[in-house]
C-alpha cells in the first residue's frame, strides 16, 4: 500500500503553517463581517486585549496584516533609525536573513555569530556590546526551526537592557509552545505569528512593542508611514473607534480569535507541557534509534521542532518519500545548514501530542530499517514509553 | 500530563460512530437546500446512483431516514410474513438480537447459534434448511463488532438461494471496508450505514433490496405502509420527480454524497486493503504483546474492528481510562458478551491506517505495563512495522 | 437575466425544511464524536436541559431521531390503546392524516372536521366530548402549512383537560415561531421538530411529554418497545449516564444545539415577534396586492407561513416559475387541498424578517403583473412599509 | 422591533469587504495544509491558472499576501524609478491618494484632476502627456467607491500606450463585476483583489503584469527586493517547483481558489450582467424616490457601487441607523468627498441581485419617510421592477 502524494497525509508534523485545530478551521468558515460594522470592531477589540493576556502584555500588541516576515521586515525599518549600530546575533539562516534589513536600514551592523547547532552566549553579547557601545538596536531569533536551536533570549535581553539597546526578537516558531513572552525577555518589539504553536493559519503577525520602541520609532523620520511596512499607522488600529490603516485580514481574524480562546482555556503552562513533553519523548525516541538531534545539546534543544540528523548514506529525499508514502507521514526536510544533512519534525500547537511522537518515532524506524540503516525500532518506542509514563 | 476526560481525544479507535473524513465534515456545512426544489432532488438522484455503483447493485438501492437500527427493524417488519419460518443465526448479540424482531413479525424462527468467538458455517445452515424446509427468510449479521468476528455471508447466501429462501444481512459495520455488496451475497434485504467504514455521520439506513424481495414485501399484508417503519413507501422515492414520504434527513444526505464520493474516488479496493493492513498489522502487533484476540482465529477476525481479550488483572475501566488519560487514545470497551472481557479497537474508514494501528499499539503497550502487565511494546511494534514493510 | 433552476435560489421562503442559521450551518461542520465519550455525553445532557427550558417544560423533553413524522407516528402508537376512542380534530391535511394512525391504534376514531380555510373552535369539541365521554386522546394540528391557518390549542386543551382526555399535539411548523408550548395546551404529547422556526435541518423530532401520558404509554400493552416507533425506550436516555437505545443523528444533535442557543439567546419573546411582524408586513401588503390570503380571517393566519390563493387565470407553475428565474426566490406551491390554487410564503426562522417579506412582494407583484394580473406593486410596498414603521 | 447593532445585518450591500459566496465561507473551511507538499503547491498552481483565465491574461498573474493596498504600494514602489516623471490621474481620494507613493519614489508627479463626481477624459490625459513627454508611467483609479464613479480606463491605456508610457491601474472594485481586464486597457500593473466583486475575504493582492513592466521594474535598481513590498520576489513563485518568498496566505488561496471557480462556472459575462442590472435596477429607484445619485451622469455611474446623495435635512448617521435597526439593512457612508453627504450601496458579488436592490430601495424609502423625506417608495418599487421586467 502507498499513500498518493497527490493527496493529505495521514499525519503531519511540519514546522508550520501547521494543519489548523478543528476549532479554528471551524471559525474560519464564520461570514466575513463589514470592517467597519459593530459586531467586527468589538470582535477586533476583544481578540486584541486577549492577545495581550496570552502575550502578557502591559501595552497593547499590534496584528500586522501579513505574515510574520512583514513584522520582522517591519521592526527593522521601524526601529533602526540609518544613523544606529545593529548588533545581530546569529545561529542560524532566521538570524543571518536578518541581518540583511539590518543592513538596509542602520549605518553599522556587527554580526555575532555561532556555529548552526549552537546557541548564543549572553555573555559574548555583553562583550560585543562593551566594544560597540553606541549599539542603539540587538536582534535575535529565540528558535531556529531550521536547526532546533533555542537561544537563551530572556538572559540576552537582561543584557541589552542593562546596555540600554533595544532588543528585536524573532519568536516567531517559539511563542505560544513554551514559556516567552515578550516582557520576560525585555523585548523591545517581539514578532510571532499564528500559524506555528497557536495552530491557525498563516497571513498575521502578532507583534508586542515596548514604550520605548513607540517612541524611538516616532523619532525615527525614516520609520515607514503610509505604508504596508508601517507599524507606526496601526497604534491603535481598530480600539476605541478607531479606523483601520487598510482592510485588515478579517478571516485570518476569525481563526486568531479561535486560536486564542483554545490557547487560554487549555492554560498556557497545560500548552507549553505539551510541547514539552513532546519533544522529550520524541528526541529519547531519536537517541534510542541511534540517531542523533542536530542541537549541540539536550539543553538548547527546541520544544517545538526536532531537527534529527540523517544517518550516513540515507539520504533526505528517499527517506521524506518513504515516510509519506507507507506511512502517510509528513515531516520537512533541512532548511539552509541542514538542507539534505536532516530531516525536521515538528511539535507545536495540534500535532504536540506524545502520541504522534511514538507514530513518528515508529515510521521513522520502519523507514530507516527500509533504507538500509541498522536500528531498533522497538527500542526507540519503550523508551519513549518511559517518558510517557514518568510525565506525572 | 493528562486528557481531560470532557475534551475530545487525540486519537479515536471506536467501532462507529467514526470521527468523519474532513471532507464530509465539510460538506456537512454546505446549506440545507430546499427538498422540493431542483438543486436538492438532483442531488438526490445523483446520491442514490453512486450508492448503486459502491454498492455494485443491479437494483436501486434505498436510503432510509434513519440510522441502520431502523433498516433492520424495517426490514423484518416488511419482509417476514406472519406464518413465515425465519432461520435466524447467531454468532454474537445482533444476531442474536434479530431474533426479538424475527418472532415479532414471523410465526416460527429457529436460531442457529454458536459460540461468541466464533462464525457461523455454512453447511450448518444447510442442514438447518433441509430440517425446517418451510423457511421463508434467513438472517444474518455479517459482522458482530462486539466480538470482532466475521461469518461467510457469500457461501451461506448461495446456500440460502439455493434452498429459495430470502436473505437479511446486517453489514452495518462491514460494508465500505472489505469486499462485501448485496448481490455477492444474494441478499434480498441488505442493511448497511454511512457512519461505520464509510466515514460519515449515523442517522441513514442503506439498503439493498432484490427483485425477489420487493415482490415479497408487496405481497405481504402485514408490511409497513404509512409508516417510518414502511420499505414499500420508499420505493423510487425521490427519482424521476416522485415525492418522497417525507422530509428527508438533509445534512446527513450533503455528507453521504461527501462520503461516496471519497469511497470511489480512493477506489473500493485500495479502501479495502487500507482497513485490511491496518487490521493484520493491528493482529500482528497484538501477539507480540503476548495479548490474543477474542476471535477463535485470524481466518474469522474483522478488518474493520479488533476485539482483544482483557489479560488477566487488568480491568476494562482502567485500561480504556489510562489510555484516554495518558495517550489521548479513545477505544471502545466490550459489548455483549466481550463486556468487562475485552476492548474493541475498529479500523473503519478515516481511522483504517496502520499508522494509527501502530500508534494503538504503542499506547496499548504502556498503559498494559502501568497497570502490572508483563508486556514487550518494542517488539509489538517490530513486528507491526514488519506487516507494514511486507505490504508492498 | 434568469436564475438556473439547478442553482440555489437567492432568497428561500418555504415551509421548511429552511435554509438554515450560518451559526447551524456552522456547528454541522463540528467533528462527530462518540456517542459513548463523554463530551457528547455531556453534550446531549446540555441540549436536553436547553430544550426543556426552550420548550418550557417541567419534565425533560425527548429527542427521538427522525423527523417528526417519527414522531407523530410514535405518539399515536404509544398512546393509543387498542380500545381507545380518539377525537381527530381536522382542520387540514397534517389533521387529516394523524386520523390513519389514530385509526390503525384505536378502536374508534370520531373526526371533527371544518373547511380547510378555518380553525376548529373548542365548543365543538366540547360538545362531541359530551357526546363521546369515552374519549380517550384527543389529537389536533397546531398549524396547517397547506392552508396557512392556526388552531386554538391551548383552549382546545383546557377543554380536553377538564374532560380528562389526553391531547397529541402537531406543533411541528409552529413552535419556535410563536408562543406555544406543550404545557399552555396542556398535551400529553406534543411533537416538534427543529427545521421550521427554530432553523436546523431535519431529522429529529423534540417531543413534549406529560406525566399522565408517560403513565398511559407505560401501561398500554401494545406501546412499541425495542422499536425505532417507542417513545418508552427512550424515557432517559443519554441523562445520568444511561446509554441510547441506539446511535443517536450526532451531526443532526450538534445543529440543534446551536439552534437552541441562537433562539435563547435573540429571546423567545423576541423572536416571536420578528415572526409575528414579518407576517403581518407581508398580510397587508398581499392586500393591498388585491390578493387574498387562504385563511378565512387574519385571526386564524399563522405567523409562521402565509398561504396566499393564487387570482384567476395564473397557473402556480407559471408564479413559481416566474419568481424564481426573474427574481431569484424560491416559494413553495400548494399542498393538498391548496395544490394549485395557492402559493405558500413562510416566514420562518433565519426567513422570519420583515425585509424578506418586503422583498417577496415585490417580486410577487412583478411576476404577477407580468402574467396578465392587474396589481399594484407599488401600493403594497408602502403599506408594508406603514407596519413596519408602526412596528415600534 | 429593532435589530441590535451587535449582530449581523439581515442583509449587507457594503463595498467590500464583502458577505462572501457561500462556497467560498466553505473553502475557507478546508483544512489548511503544509505549503511545501505537493497537494498545496499543485492547487495554487491551479489557482494561478484559473486567474490568468479570469484576468484574461496573456502572461501569468502574481498573488501578493497582502491586501491590494499592499499591491498598490508595491506597483509604485516597483515600477517608479527615482528619475521618473509619473502623471497621476485623479478622480476621487483613491487616485490622491496614490499620489503619495508617486511622489515617495518618482521625481515629479503631475496630477491630473477632475471633480469628485466625474470621470477623467482620456483626451486631457492626451494632451498632459504631450505637455510633459518624459513621462514615464501614468495612474489611474478604475472605480472610485467613495463616488461611484468609473472612469474610461481603455480608452486612456490606449492613449498611454501610444506614448510609450506605462500605466498602473487600481482595478480593486471593479473587476469581477463588470467587464475590465488587464490587457484590455493596456496595463503595465493592473491591482485588483478577492473582497469585492469576487465575493472572497480580503487578505490578497491580485496582479496582472506585462512585460514591459517586468523588464522596467528588473532595470529599477530601486525596485524593492528582499521586501515584502517586491513584486519581482514574487515572479514565477510557486509554480513548476520554484518556492514561495515567504509563507502564502493559505486559507485565504483556498477561498480565492472557489471564489474563481464560481466567477468561471457562472459564466464571466453573466456575472458582469448580474452586477449591472442590480445597478440599474438601484439606479432607476433612488430617481424615483426623488434622489439623485453623486456620480455626474449615468454613463460614468458604477455597476458595483452606487453612491447615493443625502436629501436636505437628512443626516447620515440616522439614515444608516434607521436602515439597520428597523430593516437589518447595512450599507455604508460616504468617503472622503462624499463623508456626510451620500451613502453607498454596493453591488458586488453576492449581494449582486435585483431583488436584493429592490429590498434596498424599499428599506430606503421607508426611512427617509420616517426622517421626513417627502418620497415614494411605491414609485420606486415600480419603475424597479420595470428594470428587471425588460431585463429578458
Amino acid at each position: 500500500m502507498r499513500y498518493p502524494h497527490d493527496k493529505p497525509p495521514v499525519l503531519s508534523l511540519t514546522p508550520g503553517p501547521v494543519p489548523v485545530y478543528p476549532e479554528v478551521l471551524h471559525a474560519l468558515s464564520r461570514q466575513v463581517p463589514y470592517d467597519d460594522d459593530l459586531p467586527y470592531s468589538a470582535k477586533y477589540e476583544f481578540v486584541v486585549e486577549r492577545l495581550q493576556s496570552a502575550m502578557q502584555l502591559s501595552t497593547k500588541p499590534l496584528i500586522l496584516q501579513g505574515e510574520p516576515v512583514l513584522g520582522l521586515e517591519a521592526a527593522a525599518a521601524s526601529l533602526i533609525a540609518s544613523d544606529d549600530t545593529v548588533l545581530n546575533l546569529v545561529s542560524g539562516p532566521y538570524g543571518r536573513g536578518f541581518g540583511v534589513w539590518a543592513r538596509r536600514y542602520g549605518t553599522q551592523v556587527v554580526d555575532l555569530e555561532v556555529p548552526d547547532n549552537q546557541a548564543i552566549d549572553s555573555h559574548a553579547v555583553s562583550d560585543l556590546l562593551k566594544r560597540y557601545p553606541q549599539t542603539a538596536v540587538v536582534s535575535v531569533c529565540h528558535h531556529e526551526t531550521p536547526c532546533g536551536t533555542i537561544n537563551p533570549i530572556n538572559e540576552i535581553g537582561a543584557v541589552v537592557a542593562d546596555h540600554g539597546a533595544l532588543l528585536i526578537v524573532d519568536a516567531v516558531s517559539s511563542f505560544g509552545g513554551m514559556n516567552t513572552h515578550p516582557e520576560d525577555c525585555q523585548a523591545a518589539i517581539y514578532v510571532t505569528g499564528p500559524a506555528k504553536c497557536l495552530g491557525a493559519p498563516p497571513a498575521l503577525t502578532l507583534l508586542g512593542v515596548s514604550t520605548r520602541a513607540w517612541a524611538k520609532m516616532k523619532a525615527n523620520p525614516t520609520a515607514p508611514r503610509g505604508s504596508v511596512l508601517s507599524i507606526l499607522d496601526w497604534e491603535d488600529a481598530g480600539l476605541g473607534g478607531r479606523r483601520f490603516p487598510f482592510t485588515t485580514s478579517i478571516a485570518d481574524i476569525n481563526a486568531l480569535d479561535a486560536a486564542l480562546d483554545l490557547y487560554l482555556a487549555e492554560r498556557p503552562q497545560a500548552v507549553w507541557a505539551r510541547h514539552d513533553l513532546t519533544a522529550r519523548t520524541f528526541r529519547v525516541g531519536i537517541a534510542a534509534l541511534s540517531l542523533s538531534i542536530w542541537a549541540a545539546s539536550d539543553a538548547i534543544a527546541s520544544p517545538t521542532t526536532t531537527v534529527v540528523r540523517l544517518p550516513e548514506g540515507v539520504s533526505e529525499a528517499e527517506l521524506l518519500g518513504d515516510l509519506r508514502a507507507r506511512y502517510g507521514l509528513l515531516v520537512s526536510g533541512g532548511r539552509g545548514p541542514t538542507t539534505g544533512k536532516a530531516i525536521r519534525v515538528a511539535h507545536m500547537g495540534p500535532a504536540a501530542h506524545p502520541l504522534h511522537a511514538i507514530a513518528a518515532l515508529s515510521a521513522l524506524g520502519g523507514s530507516l530499517q527500509r533504507l538500509g540503516f541498522d536500528t531498533s525500532p522497538g527500542a526507540a518506542i519503550e523508551a519513549a514509553l518511559q517518558v510517557v509514563e514518568l510525565s506525572t
